[in-house]
């Protein structure tokens, strides 16, 4: 596509930079940038409907159109309100890439199954269109902290979007657009973890899991491909990463480790800043960063107010003191109890949670949840710098290490992963008024 | 085996009933019989030891066992360990079986894989020997109340066994024979979950997970050996089961219906005690019995010292009441909590808990937790009987219904489970003084 440098946009008091980013300084928290931006090249990554993957599905099964319909209406879905949905996105991601043509922006539009490494490194900020499945795994292959990501919402009557940009911004593209030129934004740096592997039972080649698209068969086959085939049999005991190797990708949410099986318990054993090795028996583990403290993590920590409202029965009867125990009450608790598991964005601590800890006389578990705290050295070769890091050793029959819900990694017996932030993994995001 | 009716066992008081069992009058509590117990065959279910599981993987991949305890040792575990733990086995099985034909009584042993409803016909009594999973798994199979099964945990050292007789009959087996064959034991007879499927999305042949044995990879394919096969592929329109079908497969302690891959959310509809319909997305649903609220549901809903502390920490400085915060309180209270969160094995209620329950404008969760405790008329075709019940309706890509975290179920978009329990469906169960 050839590049065009008409600029529409007409800013008032900040100057706009054309063509490429303007680095200004890296901070920890949001700022305001000196100058606005406006990249040369952005790539728009989209997302795959339900209706693309039902559609996928049913043909590969050899399935007409007809089918589809009849199948969708016997299983309670509508077809129509499939589609419906699935245009709604495109004519958010035309409404999108046309915006951007406008300015002379140089556009490539990449499916989600398509986006890889050669995308990042050609364009100069990347653009995510779909909700935060797809935002997680764009910003999983940026490395770099110079290179914008922006989120846009392209459902956003049925979505959530908390890392896309105000769901106002996805009909209304050329006003962000706007913004973004003249400088009318913040940066937004958020931390995020690192992954290093190392010992037997690891396959470093990531599985992407697509969201809705892979299925549980896929997902082992995937895994398999690598692993399981006549040359790797016979040579199992080559496979061990004798050094731990820094796996090209970034977590922005959180790292899930555990059996891949949803049902099964999972085996492992823990060390917070580098303190000794626990034996664990739980449903898995999550690590997560300060963005990922409001998705998954929270769903784990978070209580219900039938629980806070037990507990503080149980005080109040134990106790004999006029706890109110009325809903307003309850509530206020409940809410500022559950506030206080969400951290900021740019807060280099992880936060580790033991999903569902099994506590016996063989398995005991001192915390069930806690931040990597104190600053630990990392070894030479990764350049020596002091972090908090979290090492998980695998006890797993057929277990995966999943970065953002989206990208599996195996994880068997043998393996061991350190899980750390630093400072060069930043994710930088932009953030626009509501 | 040749049937022997030597009996060597001398009772005091009760009287002994040869060779067969004594029907005494099925009660919803645990009660004394008015004669011993003494079966004429015996069927001892033993699991695999993971000695023998890894033995298998290997010895598939080509390895001897001179690899296999190089292998081990790479990943940090024993060889000489595990074998250790496979003897313990072996001879608590040997003292087991032994002890049972001294006795005169017709015994078969068989492996856990090899344990089918032909097994169970032949028996009197069944014995699992291992662990709870493959109690579990022995009891899943017996759909007559009349069938007494006891377990023996033959590796008493080193795991629970809460579903076992206690530990000490394990090497004194011939002990726990006497007092079965006296009359000093107490019947218990568990209530359980019976299953009915209906709809599509759904492959009524069952899936063993044999807890360590089955890899995600073998699970996938063996739900889709009858699902995904080229006669099914142009089939889907017609699999579908108009009629709700009673599964042959009665659960001791829960069900578990989520996605198979525990890395990805679940969506699906629940209706508690056929009150509405209400669209949840979560990590999944767990539906369990009085014996299940000690295992997995325990610990989804269970809370720790440190969540307890906050709770109240909170309530101290909203109300500027003086709750005490030391820690022999909050273990009080703690305990107290986690107490009310376990009912009686005979109790006829089931209990939900949403799993993680994602809340947010989209979907949105009223009760995380509670018991279906509502009766409501079954269809006349099951008997019309008044249970309480919970009805799940699946919305999920790639998803299982797991009964006892031992056998799985397909449960795809479209499929609709009926969950309830029946007072035919009662587990007959032994208790023994410790």
């Amino acid at each position: 596509m050839p590049r065009r440098s008409v600029a529409h946009l007409v800013c008032l008091g900040n100057q706009v930079a054309h063509g490429s980013l303007v680095h200004t300084k890296s901070r920890n928290f949001s700022s305001k940038p000196k100058y606005g931006f406006k990249p040369g090249k952005v790539a728009v990554v989209t997302k795959t409907t339900r209706y693309e993957f039902e559609q996928q599905r049913y043909r590969y099964a050899g399935l007409s159109e007809e089918d589809l319909k009849q199948l969708l209406a016997m299983k309670g879905s509508s077809y129509s309100g499939l589609l419906e949905r699935h245009n709604i996105h495109t004519n958010n991601v035309d409404h999108i890439v046309k915006s951007l043509q406008k300015e002379g922006i140089d556009v490539q539009v990449v499916k989600r199954g398509e986006y890889d490494a050669e995308v990042v490194q050609w364009a100069d900020a990347i653009i995510s269109a779909g909700g935060d499945g797809t935002m997680l795994l764009v910003a999983s292959k940026v490395l770099s902290k110079d290179k914008p990501i922006v989120g846009v919402n392209t459902d956003p009557e049925r979505s959530e979007g908390h890392l896309c940009l105000p769901v106002k911004y996805t009909r209304r593209f050329p006003e962000a657009l706007g913004k973004l030129s003249c400088g009318e934004f913040r940066w937004q740096w958020r931390q995020r973890i690192r992954l290093h592997l190392e010992g037997t039972g690891i396959n470093p080649t990531p599985v992407d899991l697509h969201e809705q698209q892979l299925s549980l068969e896929q997902h082992s086959q995937a895994h398999r491909i690598t692993t399981m085939d006549n040359k790797q049999k016979m040579g199992i005991l080559n496979e061990s990463f004798s050094k731990a190797s820094l796996l090209p990708i970034r977590s922005l949410n959180e790292i899930f480790i555990g059996e891949s099986l949803s049902s099964r318990a999972s085996y492992y054993e823990i060390s917070v800043d580098d303190g000794p090795w626990e034996k664990q028996k739980s449903s898995g583990l999550s690590i997560c960063t300060g963005t990922g403290s409001k998705a998954w993590s929270y769903n784990i920590n978070k209580l219900a107010e039938q629980a806070v409202n037990e507990i503080l029965k149980i005080g109040k009867y134990e106790t004999g003191l006029d706890i109110p125990l009325n809903p307003q009450f309850i509530e206020k608790v409940t809410d500022k109890y559950n506030e206080s598991l969400v951290f900021s964005p740019e807060d280099r601590r992880l936060f580790f949670s033991v999903r569902e800890p099994i506590v016996n006389r063989v398995f005991s578990s001192s915390r069930q949840r806690g931040f990597a705290s104190k600053s630990v050295a990392i070894p030479p070769s990764h350049k020596c710098e002091r972090v908090k890091r979290v090492c998980v050793r695998s006890r797993c029959w057929d277990a995966c290490m999943v970065v953002d819900g989206g990208t599996s990694f195996e994880f068997n017996d043998g393996a061991i992963a350190t899980i750390s932030m630093s400072e060069e993994d930043q994710l930088r995001t932009v953030l626009l008024d509501n």
